[in-house]
């Protein structure tokens, strides 16, 4: 018998940065999403700061005024999502480390690199965790069940600074240029406020009248 | 006997440019919301390009990649909003003259300035009048209703230039730094996108966990 193909259950292929606070919301409401939706999702760690460089852009807190509203509108956001939130100090942070024992796990075990992603989210965005201080994240490592030291030799291993760079240039070569940015069969959204969107879109395609 | 005092009455401040998509689909949904919560809305029309001052930004559509996801992100936002909507060109348009007409009819009759906003933002984004182009912006003045003369005097008229000048200033001051941008009760809202935690806001007040 041959086998069912089931056009449009690709994986969503979810995009974050481990200093972005709106990653953090949406990383607890993700799986749940695709769950609903019958999809598996594909979790990439980038760096924000790499890909500001295709736009121009900077961090949403270095801009006067907006920056201003931005920590607002954090804070409301996380709390209609029912998400706990404390904004961390200091903010932003570097990335780079976390990111790359992201990568490490995920050569071994998708599920755990994904597992790891929400627990360091967490860690940063609700108990001020600094994931770009080394001791820090060796803590978090071992607080999530993982080896410190082969936590530590990983982020400091070429081949995974190799792998987040190719990370890197993948999400920019898709036109990933912010975070969270998801795609879903071809079709970007960005922004945790896309939650209902991509929602609608995974339901039913295209709105009507959407060319 | 006493009046009794509503509190929290207010009119939604609705802050707008006359070329912004984001303006235009709010526009749609805008007295609707406000119908559904008791409230009136105060629109106020502002110019961008003076705003952009506060935050060093610039067009959404002059940033590369963002820029393009922008555009087809106003497209499936006004398809999921059921609002009609083709990108007009030129975009974005000088819209200093539209505004001007504006607050001279909101200095005789609110109602009317509002429902010449929407008629100009209709007219710009579903059918490409060009209301930078003063023959186009007189005729649609014309067709809205209005004495076309008087409206092209209007907008030449230093009262009016100085009026727009001040709103421009206060919106400032009250923190406006893009549009749409809403105010309930000194609570900020910047985005079409943010009709859903608005409408929360208006039904509950803050939501909980938000200090």
């Amino acid at each position: 018998m041959e086998e069912i193909k089931l056009p449009g259950r690709a994986p969503i292929q979810f995009y974050f940065d481990f200093s972005s606070p709106y990653s953090y919301i949406a990383s607890e409401w993700i799986e749940a999403v695709a769950a609903r939706h019958g999809r598996r999702v594909q979790w990439h760690a980038v760096l924000l700061g790499f890909l500001f460089q295709s736009t121009g852009l900077k961090p949403l807190v270095d801009y006067p005024v907006k920056g201003e509203y931005a920590v607002r509108d954090m804070q409301r956001s996380a709390a209609f999502a029912g998400v706990p939130f404390t904004k961390p100090e200091p903010f932003p942070i570097s990335t780079v480390n976390a990111a790359r024992v992201f990568w490490w796990l995920q050569s071994q075990d998708p599920q755990r690199a994904a597992g790891f992603a929400r627990a360091a989210l967490r860690a940063y965005f609700t108990r001020n965790v600094n994931l770009g201080d080394p001791a820090a994240l060796k803590q978090l490592c071992t607080d999530s069940g993982l080896d410190g030291d082969a936590a530590e030799a990983a982020w400091g291993d070429p081949q995974w600074k190799a792998k987040l760079k190719t990370a890197n240039d993948d999400a920019q070569a898709a036109g990933v240029f912010g975070a969270p940015y998801f795609i879903v069969d071809g079709e970007p959204f960005w922004g945790n406020d896309r939650q209902q969107h991509m929602e609608a879109w995974l339901q039913s395609g295209p709105p009507k009248g959407l060319n």
